[in-house]
């Protein structure tokens, strides 16, 4: 007879809207699911955690353990990259609830003869459900044993509960409705310093740069600690309406143009500029980066030059004006008209979208594991949806980044819809409070299940107001923040690290941008921050509590320019405390919170925090402790605690 | 051909439990839909709130305005009792979309006529879809005017918008899957005061009361202010196993037992007890009650004394223990031996539970529309959702109070299925900030859609801690506290307004508890709080802003011991600021803060606040406020601000 005690399963998690996204997590993690699992009354409530691999039919399980009041708990881990499922079992536990009552009554000397009786009939009705030898043998011996007080503690004993605990009460047994995702990333989907660079400005002797010149490069950020290179597109560019110097209508002979505007007589997305080399150079490149400890990324940029073979072969797939002319792209007043979007939702649907994902897996195929994509948000949901999972399907592997600035609910959908990383609103967030509130949205709410983000203090598309005509320390603020709040974070150089500041007039963008023109960097130019950045990567390679993003956490200051937070690694007990003065033109100082307790170290002790810049070493006694920091010298503490 | 550009539409309030249980308001409130709602890109999205009685067919519809970036909100106004449904219709408005980009052109004198036509094209498409007169109309004046800027400013005009913006695009329409729900309740559901008190104690001259002697009672609890007179079982008491006085085991035979015990040779939860009357005075007195504009609330307990009549006539309701006799309620070490608990499991489940289906509508044939259901969180879940379901689809007015103080999961649990009203933690909850921390998370937190509190500082059942031989003045804060903390609020009485504060020795429970004897009150008792109680529930009627409960915010304090909130009403702009001495022994005084300009009242001149307690008048200025709290003399202002 089914019972009519209720098992109710609730508020499980980590659950992104009600199950129907995954949540992400890195392999070699644990995924702790936790619900509110309870029935009426003193009823005792016991279950499994159920999960397997997508691709496996049977479930493993996992006995839940109690963590709160009705809160429960199950731990599994995703040793290997891909999608898991996993759900809840749960039921009452007829004989743990006598077992608690006859506990009391044992205790207080008023249990009899009658009430035992129960309990040993409810253990019967579980052996029968499923025969368990040690249960049956401690059964058999309560039976056996002489006076009510022996029989009462052998049924009493947590052996006996433990083992009766597993077995569930078919009675009242429920499965939660839902069959809720993980997907386990690779390491790297986690974790990453990226470098973006423009191939072609890293040639000699003024001579446009090819990607044989760009290995040399490479040998530099490696050096530099950058784990991923991130290449703009490296097509074939458009020669119908080129764009030349600051974005100008008329480009000169000389004027390479933007690489966005993709395609030309030499080929489309599946080919490689002429003069950055031919795809056997780029793969060579690919597997150069490999050797120093690199991957690279590649840019994706749906759409397309006039001069795009798409144009030709494809007519279908752009849209027209009434006059029977390609729509090329807008935003009043402005038109790009090197530019045709393309027109997603064609007759032709099937053939371009298999078209489209066919450019990832060509690059995949030549060794690239990484995409950033362009403008994501300008194309159907639908499609990267499918394209995403068919991709990640056959290449669990594979990270997309995605190039979204746009409103918030857009940039959180396209991570539900499986974007592994997201660019984020960082890059305009330059106050104490609102980096704060940025951060805790980001780690604290429910996005912390599925929106990864990747933090950049500039890109080629944008030099944000505060770095404008902006002091060397105020890079250095920003590298930091990026490189210790995010455990993500990239930089487009050679810009970045050697402070270029000047913004083309009244825009948040580079004066004679190198997306329109070549560019010879000197990249040893005096007021370089090379060696900051070198030492920050060394840092995070060597600290993984800067490894994480969602263990953030930050500390009181009494100096709002002065924003202070730590970040913890339970497995490997770092500890890392980061101060930095935002203001890049004064001293600032203050007290700020570190809770010594907190990090593991002792609270009646003094202890040490060595920063990590530095060198230096400083003793500190309890909570609050006073900071002071010229920018001058350097704009930001990362501090070991505990000295390590 | 459907387009592919997905609507999506996501975080819809309110929900409770992704539309698993209904959200709860008031008869005459509006229900104020909101939701995320967007597509890729710059596509204008548009959308219908559709609603409807759940008992119509046919849908309402009422347009989507915008709130917010990607959030939209629509309203629809429940002005009757019962359920109501509700989802959403949303689309990608080509036109608007169009309308868009066309009116920048205009604005930068870069429109042509071949970017008018598309706009042309696509009013005729929508035109398609719903012949549209007025809409028809205006596109043919485009069509016949003159010059490409007269055809611009027509096709441009806001109220030509207005009306494309009206007709659903077929091919991007989406429905959002769910269909919600919400129960409209009727206005005391929301909010009432009030009094508990045993007709039994009402008898005159030291004889027992009966339902004829609780008439005079109901006319003192009118006066001072009560909606709802509210009477534990009235039942006859069973006789087998009775409990004496302070819950003695032997009871004299002068013992009327305790109410809870239900059932004896009389009847049982569908008699009276004869010691109180016929069930024909107890009609009287709800008929006599309704003059007065008082409503009568009965106790239910489900739960028989040995002598009820289903024990003779149903055994198999009861559970049996190893030996045949019946299983009666405990709790280690106790033994309740006057109390057997209902087997809702029993194999006659559909005859138990039908039978106590019919003693709710047996009290409602008899004029009860307030039920305060007893301990309810010991019963099924399935039954209440069942039981509760079948009541109120009949009879939409009834009310249920669970009396349940348990985990917070299971008292949010029969919130969700079914409970009008709850009681709550606030009963031991004294200090600022755990008031402050609790009242956030019911008015709030998700809760706030469906958990509708109901507070008590005392129950014959609680003489919290803080007021166990407590001054007069602690009384009266916990009054106050629950009188304008919560719109629904009760007391324990006689004993209540009495003080009466003598606990039995280390319970936090009355001597001499009424439960179990006859109480001769003296209710003009000196030091009663009678005068305050009078004043506060006229203050409650005659202020709209607390008869609410989920207005409440708390205002900054820089004393702990001043509990500062207000509550607003936006309709009549009635602003109520409360300030609490919580220390019934010392004069406190601090700063508060009201912010003039967040009631409306203005921030740069002098404004009244008028102690509707005292009388006094205050004049202030700006946002800090210092405030001296006596609490000999009064140890609450409740101010209206403004001075009306």
């Amino acid at each position: 007879m089914k019972s009519v005690s209720r098992v109710v399963i609730e508020r499980v998690s980590p659950l992104v809207d009600g199950g129907r996204f995954p949540a992400r997590r890195i392999v070699g993690e644990t995924v702790t699911v936790s619900a509110d699992i309870f029935t009426e009354g003193q009823g005792e409530v016991r279950g499994y955690l159920l999960y397997r691999p997508e691709t496996r039919k049977s479930w493993s399980r996992a006995a839940l353990s109690l963590e709160g009041k009705d809160r429960w708990r199950g731990d599994f881990a995703v040793p290997a990259t891909g999608r898991y499922l996993y759900t809840i079992e749960a039921w009452v536990s007829g004989f743990l609830t006598w077992r608690t009552g006859y506990e009391k009554k044992f205790r207080y000397n008023s249990n009899e003869r009658i009430d035992l009786e129960s309990g040993k009939a409810l253990l019967e009705e579980l052996l029968e459900n499923r025969p368990a030898a040690r249960l049956r043998r401690r059964l058999e011996a309560v039976k056996a044993a002489a006076t009510l007080r022996e029989k009462s503690l052998l049924i009493l004993d947590e052996g006996l509960a433990h083992e009766a605990a597993l077995i569930p009460d078919r009675r009242s047994l429920v499965r939660w409705e839902t069959e809720a995702a993980v997907v386990a990333l690779r390491e790297r989907a986690g974790c990453g310093a990226w470098y973006e660079f423009f191939p072609r400005s890293a040639g000699a002797d003024g001579k446009p740069g090819a990607f044989r010149d760009a290995e040399k490069k490479l040998i530099d950020i490696a050096g530099l600690g950058f784990d991923v290179v991130y290449f703009p597109p490296i097509h074939p560019i458009g020669r119908t309406n080129r764009k030349g110097r600051n974005n100008s209508i008329r480009a000169s002979s000389a004027d390479p143009g933007s690489p966005w505007a993709i395609g030309n007589e030499s080929g489309g997305h599946t080919a490689v500029d002429p003069a950055l080399g031919a795809i056997g150079d780029f793969t060579a490149l690919v597997r150069a980066a490999g050797k120093l400890g690199l991957e690279v990324a590649l840019d994706i940029a749906f759409q397309c030059s006039p001069d795009h073979p798409w144009v030709r072969e494809h007519p279908d797939w752009f849209k027209r004006r009434p006059d029977g002319s390609v729509q090329y792209a807008e935003n009043p007043p402005k038109k790009y008209e090197d530019i045709y979007p393309l027109d997603f939702n064609t007759a032709d649907r099937k053939g371009l979208w298999e078209e489209l994902k066919n450019v990832f897996l060509f690059w995949v195929d030549k060794g690239v594991r990484i995409f950033r994509v362009d403008n994501p948000h300008t194309k159907p949901f639908d499609f990267w949806e499918w394209c995403l999972r068919e991709v990640t399907a056959a290449h669990p592997d594979v990270i997309f980044l995605a190039e979204a600035f746009t409103r918030p609910a857009v940039m959180r959908y396209l991570a539900k819809i499986g974007f592994t990383q997201s660019y984020t609103y960082f890059t305009w967030r330059t106050g104490a409070s609102e980096i704060r509130e940025y951060l805790t949205e980001l780690t604290r709410s429910g996005m912390r299940d599925y929106f990864n983000p990747n933090f950049w203090p500039n890109t080629p598309d944008i030099l944000p107001l505060h770095l404008h005509n902006a002091p060397r320390q105020a890079f250095i603020i920003r590298l930091v923040l990026a490189a210790t709040l995010s455990a993500n974070y990239g930089i487009y150089g050679p810009a970045f690290e050697l402070c270029v500041s000047t913004p083309l007039p009244g825009r948040e963008e580079y004066l004679d941008s190198e997306k329109f023109e070549y560019k010879r960097w000197e990249d040893r130019a005096p007021g370089n921050i090379r060696e900051v950045v070198r030492r920050i990567n060394r840092i995070r390679r060597e600290h993984p509590a800067l490894r994480r993003t969602m263990n953030l956490e930050f500390c009181e200051s009494d100096n709002d320019a002065l924003l202070a937070y730590c970040k913890t690694d339970r497995e490997s007990g770092d500890v890392i405390l980061c101060v930095v003065n935002l203001n890049p033109r004064v001293t600032e100082n203050g007290f700020i919170r570190f809770q010594p307790e907190k990090a593991g170290l002792p609270d009646d002790r003094p202890y040490q925090a060595l920063d990590l810049i530095t060198g230096d070493r400083y003793v500190w006694h309890n909570d609050w402790h006073y900071v002071s920091i010229d920018p001058f010298v350097m704009p930001a503490h990362i501090l070991s605690m505990g000295g390590k």
